[in-house]
C-alpha cells in the first residue's frame, strides 16, 4: 500500500493533453474489420491498426507525449532509454521530430534491422552485453554522463497517459463497444487502455492477452501481486517483460481478465490476420485474437475492439516459415 | 477502325450507375501514405488500397457491377468465367452476394489456395487442362449447357464501368492529383481509370506500370496496335494476359506512358511495401511503384495516386525468400 501512494497515477485530463501534445507527430489509425473473422469469431470485431502507425508501433504515442512534454532546457539535454525492440524506434523517431537527442543502450546481439532503424530516425546507440547487470551499469553511466530524461517504456505516467490516446481514438472511431482487447507485456498500452476506458467508457470490459509461456502478468493477475519471470521464451518478442508497480495499479483495478495463448495459437492468428486482413502484424499483435478464437464463448455476440500494436517483423524470418 | 466502330465503349454515366449498384457490396477503400516512401521518390504518393477490398482485389468492383445489373430473370441463370486469378474470386464473391449459380473454369493445376476460395464464396469450378484450346473448349461447353452470362475478368464495358469506380473515390479522396498509375495486364483497371479521370480530371497523367517481362502493352503502345505475347513469365502473376479491343481502345486513346520493370525491381518494391506501410500486396501491385523508384524524374514533386490493386499472396512461397 506505501508504494502505491508513492505512485504518480495519470489522469484522463493528462491524456487530453497527450493527445493534443502529440496529435501533429502520430497518425489517427484506421479501424479494419473482416467479416471472415466476425464469421469465424461469432463476435464483431474492430482492428485498432497501430501497425499503421508511425514507426510501425504504438509506442509512438508515449514516446511522443513524453518527448514534446519535456521544456526546451531538459529537451536540448535529450533523452534516453533501454529497449531492442519498439520502444527504441519510438523514442528514436519522437526525439527526432523534435530535433533533440536521443540515445538508446542496446545489447549489441539485437538485431541489426531494429539497429539500422534506431539510427534511421537519428537516434544513438550504446551497446552493452546480453545481461540484466551490463545493461543497467552501461544505461546508468549514460544518464550519469549526459543527463538525459530517461523515458521507460511503460512504467511512466507520461508514456501511460500517450498510450491511452490510442483507446480514445477508438471511443470516437466506434460506438457501442462491448469489450476491448489488447496484448500485455509490460502493461504500457493495457494501462492506457484502463486509463481512457475507466473514464469515458466504464461498462466495456478490458482483456488482456499474454503467451502462455511468457504468462507472469497472468499469473500476477490470479495472485494479486506482480510476479516477475527472468527472461520467458516467446515468438511474441515485444511481450517478455515484467509488470511494474505503476502498471500493475492499473491491471490490478481495472482489467477484468488475462487469457493466455500458446505459441502455435499465436502463430495461427498471426498468419490469419496476414491472409484474410492484409495486413503485416507482429506476433505480439495477434495475441488478443489467438485468445478470441480459443474463448468463443466469452466475445460471441460482442461488439469487440482489437488492439493490434505493431507491425515491426523480419520478413525474412515469418514465424510459419521457421516450422 | 471498323472493330473500334462496334464497340460499346462504356461512359461516365455508366460509372456513376455501376457506383451506386455495387456500394453496398464493396469497401471505399482507405488511401494510405508513407513518409519514408515520399522521401525516397521525392514524390508524393498516395496509395489506394484496394488490397483491403473485398476479396482482396479492385476486380470486385467490376464482377460486382456485372452480377447486379443483371435483370432477375437472367441472374437466375448464371454467371460464368475462366480464370485462376482474382476475376474468378471476384466474381464468386459477387455471386455469391447476389445468391446466384457461378461457374468458373480454371486450369486443374491451378493452385488449390485459389479453387477453395472459389468454393469458398460458392463457385463452381470446371476443370481444364492448362492449355488455351482446353480452356475455351470447356468453356464454351459450359456456357452452351448452362446458358449463363460470361462475365470477361476485363473486355466487358460493365467490368470498366465498374473498376473505375476506384479512381472516382480516389479523386474524392486526395485533391489536386498530377498523375495516377496502375499495372496493365489486360487492361481492365486502366481502362476504368482512363474512363473517370478523362471524364472527371482530364489534366491528370494517366501511366500504367508492366513487368518487363511481360511487356506486350508496352510494345502495342508504342507499336499502336495491340501485340499479344503467348504465356510470359513474370512473379506479376495478374499482368500476364493481353490486351482485348475494348482496353486497346483506352489505353490508345488517354494513356501518357507504360513504364516497365524487372523482375528483381518488382519483388525488391513488393517487399518495400510490406516493410514500410505493413500491408500485404501482390507482386501485381507493387510494379507501379517499382517504375516509380526507377523513373524518379517524371514522378519527382508530384502528387501521384498510386493503385494497389490486389493482396492475394501465398504466404508461404514469398519471392523474396524464393530467390
Amino acid at each position: 500500500m506505501s508504494s502505491e501512494e508513492n505512485l504518480v497515477i495519470p489522469t484522463y485530463d493528462d491524456v487530453i493533453a497527450a493527445h493534443e501534445r502529440i496529435k501533429p507527430y502520430i497518425h489517427e489509425t484506421p479501424i479494419l474489420t473482416s467479416q471472415r473473422l466476425n464469421e469465424q469469431t461469432g463476435a464483431e470485431l474492430f482492428f485498432k491498426c497501430e501497425n499503421l502507425q508511425k514507426a510501425a508501433a504504438f509506442k509512438v504515442r508515449g514516446a511522443s507525449n513524453a518527448v514534446f512534454g519535456l521544456t526546451d532546457e531538459e529537451a536540448k539535454i535529450g533523452v534516453a532509454t533501454h529497449s531492442s525492440g519498439n520502444h527504441a524506434l519510438s523514442l528514436s523517431y519522437a526525439a527526432g521530430q523534435r530535433g533533440i537527442p536521443v540515445t538508446v543502450v542496446m545489447p549489441r546481439t539485437a538485431p541489426q534491422a531494429k539497429k539500422d532503424a534506431v539510427i534511421g530516425y537519428g537516434g544513438t546507440i550504446v551497446e552493452c552485453e546480453p545481461s540484466t547487470s551490463s545493461r543497467e551499469a552501461t544505461f546508468a553511466e549514460v544518464v550519469a554522463q549526459s543527463g538525459a530524461d530517461f523515458v521507460h517504456p511503460y512504467n511512466d505516467p507520461r508514456v501511460i497517459a500517450g498510450q491511452a490516446t490510442c483507446s480514445k481514438e477508438m471511443l470516437s472511431q466506434v460506438e457501442n463497444l462491448d469489450a476491448v482487447i489488447a496484448p500485455i507485456g509490460g502493461g504500457g498500452m493495457i494501462s492506457g487502455t484502463c486509463l481512457t476506458i475507466s473514464n469515458m467508457a466504464p461498462n466495456v470490459k478490458i482483456y488482456a492477452a499474454e503467451p502462455l509461456n511468457a504468462d507472469d502478468a497472468a499469473r500476477s493477475f490470479k495472485a494479486g501481486h506482480i510476479i516477475a519471470d527472468d527472461a520467458p521464451n516467446t515468438v511474441a518478442d515485444g511481450l517478455k517483460v515484467p509488470l511494474k508497480d505503476l502498471t500493475w495499479h492499473f491491471v490490478s483495478n481495472h482489467v477484468t481478465d488475462i487469457l493466455t495463448a500458446t505459441e502455435e495459437e499465436i502463430v495461427d492468428a498471426m498468419k490469419l490476420v496476414w491472409k484474410t486482413m492484409k495486413i503485416v502484424i507482429e506476433p505480439s499483435s495477434a495475441v488478443p485474437l489467438a485468445t478470441i478464437l480459443k474463448n468463443p464463448e466469452i466475445f460471441k455476440g460482442k461488439r469487440v475492439g482489437v488492439i493490434i500494436t505493431g507491425g515491426n517483423v523480419d520478413l525474412d524470418k515469418l514465424p510459419w516459415l521457421n516450422n
